[in-house]
């Protein structure tokens, strides 16, 4: 029996799972929480203190966490180091860092170490706002093409935003950094000795096609004249596609975790995309959905579309041969997490504490009772701004339709309606734009927590919901492209297709939509659809306004916070 | 030193106050809780049950009142029955039974006593919707000029609503009452042996006008042949204004209450239009807010206008020489109870307890940290509808603006400012249809509870705010008229005015308008309005077509309950 390992770094931890290559089956998992966590206050050692908005990592937490959790597999399993043929590795993104020539990060370095632009910017650091507000505005004069691949906007998340910021931040950092690079490929380098950079990452977050390329070098000059040779200077046009082997394990790696050197590593994948073949989609028409505080939704298309709202498209960006399109609802269980939190009366409360029930479940119980239309309730899922399709953080939540004999449990059944009315609209729009689907294949937290969602999404989009049979999706995408790098001839396989027929699997239960409940919730879709333009599309910019005045008169760093 | 008695009869119970007549001191108050309350699932005895929607009351406990306060008055007060110089009533309207020509109320009689259309129909008995439906559709159909005094709509709750219900369910009862009359004038007649039919009542909820009276034979004809004569059949035209001399009291009434026969009696008055010269309003400019659970706004005015959306005016309606106007917002005190209820949080209630505060009192004390438009939110105050000006009971509640950060204080003080902006469109309405006002003056209990509340009303209407110094505004009042019926020369008043000036009495405290919070108040009202217009005037219907949903799928007796 030969063996894969996957290697999933979250935001808060690395996870590592041993898979058998022949079954898919899951024989070990071990988890290791970085010892520094999420940088949001002050740097280590030094105390040096963070702005707001601020998110670094350490990048030896990463190397900590193979140093941790692969011995711990090895010990769990029992299994032979000689029989483990490959390993991958998949990571949030964008994360990047600045490194030196020889992948050392500039943070390591006694210079830098106190100067928190030389430390990895974590996915979620928002504080290269007005970069990306230059960035997204530049292109809109220069008429750059590539604008409309990402919903006609760039994330402050994204790569060249936080490179931007460290150029007008820190410019002295940024000349001294050799390197760029996401975190993903930065841990790659370090298992294999090689740099590579994957298509994934590339593609979704760093502006790079397939078929075009980076932007042009007059673009990058309109954004700061030292920035016009960045991909020279700082990265690479030599772009790889996910699937493919990056090396092999180096004899440092290989002691690290209690492996062979040589041992097959996978080209680097992101968190959502390396899930998707673990969720057994390898083809058009099935859209995996990542489901936890937010939704991440994945579907391949056999041809290039632009789909309006969308956070991007990536030809290889998924599997190699079709385009991977992406998008997002930025507020699902964030949003439940929210109404407990904050509007869960107290006799709930004691009845969830008396039953020994999580609120959640208590919730659901009551709002499982109700008859979709039933409470006269409709919601707007913008607790959290619109990710797709209007690609606005600048929109609010709304509730209508309440009265005086209004219950918890209505609002809270109204609040998953609406974010089933967000991937609706997600749904919808792909099909309108030439990306078809006909099923929804979820993977993530709330799958397991929350039958009731699911089934209200399968009532609502009209599709039917299957769910993937692994707890761990991420993790068991990276060991199948583990398996993937080491090849057929040493007992792995020589395409993804192939590593997802056999390591792949769904649960045997399908969220079938209930016939009686469609023609309810087609009505009510109407209904939301009118809102959702009315707010969204300029009929009403009210939360805009709103969040102006608020920001006037609470001034702008308190309204950052709050 | 003379005194006036007044008795106020509530929806579970019946309140009368001594008063001096010289000072307007309120020497005793004596409350008696209706033994029969609000008959609303079963009939007293016979235990008939009755319909959704249907309230009734047994006029019996309206003599107990008299029968069990007073005494308890000249008691606790020590007063000399022959110091009791006038008694005024106030009353719930409409609040209607059917009578024998003799006064006997038919529920009195064996016969009829089983049959719930034989007691009293309280205000909100609410199931005569079908025949408020009618009386509305044959006015429009009959171009009727009076529908315009009424807002354009009659309520079910009113009059001719009820009557026609009982000719239409009970036509042999409606045959067998001599008198269909208002609970207050049967008060009146109770005591005094004397029929009178008092102005306000007439005015505001039986199409009654000074200069018009009722309207036409043809179109009570066409509501029901049967109908055609009900004011000659079951009325009266000789319809008297408030502040006069109902009769004396009979040596029967006299001896339930331990007063001396012969004492002036008042026409009879509504408990909402009573308080307004006993908080010193007997002039134009200023308005009366009577504000509880709802709100009951009351302006005079010296022209006749009609002010479109207000509830009714009727000139001598509140005091005699004026226009009164009634304008009504549906969801105020009621909206706050429900959120304390249902979206309290259970740390918000352990902190409320563990400091011996009402969650009221907490959440008031955290609203008010907060500086105008910090939250970002925009409510709706429709939870139960819109009276004024919109007079439409489809229209739901609306929270807009909400965010991850949103905390309960914020979504409280919405509320309350959301019922501050229903205040300032019935403001502003009268102020643009030629009703002028400059000054508000608040009674009832919500004065009393929440000062936040009271800023924010002045800040965002522009006008100062005024409190009446008794706690019983209405029963004050009643005893007013009592003073005014006994007349000067037995040491009472000959007018309303001069009773006002001895006997009415403000606080000391204004709610002065802030002045740095009215321009970002002005701004979060234009947002408020455009909504309002959105919603409320046929932008998008929305909130109806949820209603209509909710009916089909929960079947009308479910949907009515819920």
């Amino acid at each position: 029996m030969k063996y894969a390992i996957g290697v999933d770094f979250g935001t808060e931890s690395g996870r590592g799972v041993m898979v058998e290559v022949d079954t898919g089956q899951e024989v070990a998992t071990a988890v290791y929480p970085y010892s520094n966590g999420v940088i949001d206050e002050a740097l280590p050692e030094s105390g040096v203190p963070l702005e707001p908005d601020w998110a670094l990592q350490d990048p030896q937490d990463y190397l900590r966490v193979f140093q941790n959790t692969v011995p711990q597999l090895l010990r769990e399993s029992g299994v032979d180091p000689s029989d483990v043929i490959g390993v991958g590795i998949d990571f949030t993104a964008c994360t990047m860092l600045p490194v030196k020539a020889d992948g050392t990060p500039l943070c390591m370095l006694a210079e830098w170490r106190a100067i928190p632009h030389a430390w990895v910017k974590l996915w979620k650091h928002h504080a290269a706002q007005p970069e990306a507000d230059q960035i997204n505005e530049t292109a809109r004069r220069m008429k750059q093409a590539w604008l409309e691949r990402y919903g006609g906007k760039i994330s402050s998340e994204w790569f060249f935003s936080k490179a931007l910021q460290i150029l007008h931040e820190a410019p002295e950092l940024y000349a001294a950094a050799d390197r760029l690079i996401e975190a993903a490929d930065w841990v790659v380098w370090q298992l294999t000795g090689v740099e590579t950079r994957n298509a994934c990452t590339a593609g979704y977050k760093a502006i790079w096609s397939k078929r075009e390329g980076f932007p042009p070098r007059e673009y990058f000059a309109a954004l700061h004249p030292q920035f016009a040779n960045v991909i020279e200077e700082k990265m690479s046009r030599d772009i790889r596609p996910v699937g493919q082997r990056a090396g092999g394990l180096t004899e440092q790696a290989a002691a690290w975790m209690g492996l062979k050197p040589g041992t097959a590593v996978a080209i680097a994948n992101v968190d959502a995309h390396v899930a998707v073949p673990a969720a057994t989609v390898t083809d058009v028409g099935r859209m995996v959905m990542i489901m936890g505080t937010s939704i991440c939704h994945m579907v391949l298309g056999s041809e290039e579309h632009v789909v309006p709202g969308m956070c991007g498209y990536v030809e290889d960006g998924i599997i190699t041969g079709f385009f991977g399109y992406e998008a997002g609802q930025s507020c699902v269980g964030d949003h439940f997490a929210w109404f407990v939190d904050h509007c869960l009366p107290a006799a709930y409360q004691q009845e969830a504490q008396a039953r020994g029930l999580d609120a959640h479940v208590l919730l659901e119980e009551k709002a499982a009772l109700l008859k979709p239309g039933a409470s006269g309730l409709l919601a707007l899922d913008w607790w959290n701004g619109n990710r797709s399709v209007l690609v606005d953080v600048d929109l609010t939540g709304l509730l209508l339709g309440a009265t005086l004999a209004t219950r918890p449990e209505e609002i809270y059944r109204a609040l998953i309606e609406a974010t089933a009315y967000g991937t609706r609209v997600i749904v919808e729009t792909f099909q309108q734009n030439g990306v078809p689907i006909h099923e929804l294949v979820a993977c993530g937290g709330l799958p397991e927590k929350n039958k009731l969602l699911m089934q209200i999404y399968a009532d609502v989009t009209g599709c039917p919901i299957r769910v993937s049979a692994s707890q761990q999706t991420p993790a068991l995408g990276s060991a199948m492209f583990g398996a993937v790098a080491a090849g057929k001839a040493a007992g792995g396989f020589d395409t993804i297709y192939d590593a997802a027929q056999r390591m792949a699997r769904l649960k045997d239960e399908t969220y079938t939509p209930i016939p009686e409940h469609r023609p309810v919730y087609d009505r009510l879709f109407a209904e939301y659809l009118s809102l959702h333009d009315y707010f969204g599309r300029g009929g009403n910019d009210v939360m805009k306004r709103l969040k102006a005045i608020r920001a006037e008169v609470l001034g702008p760093a308190e309204a950052v916070y709050a």
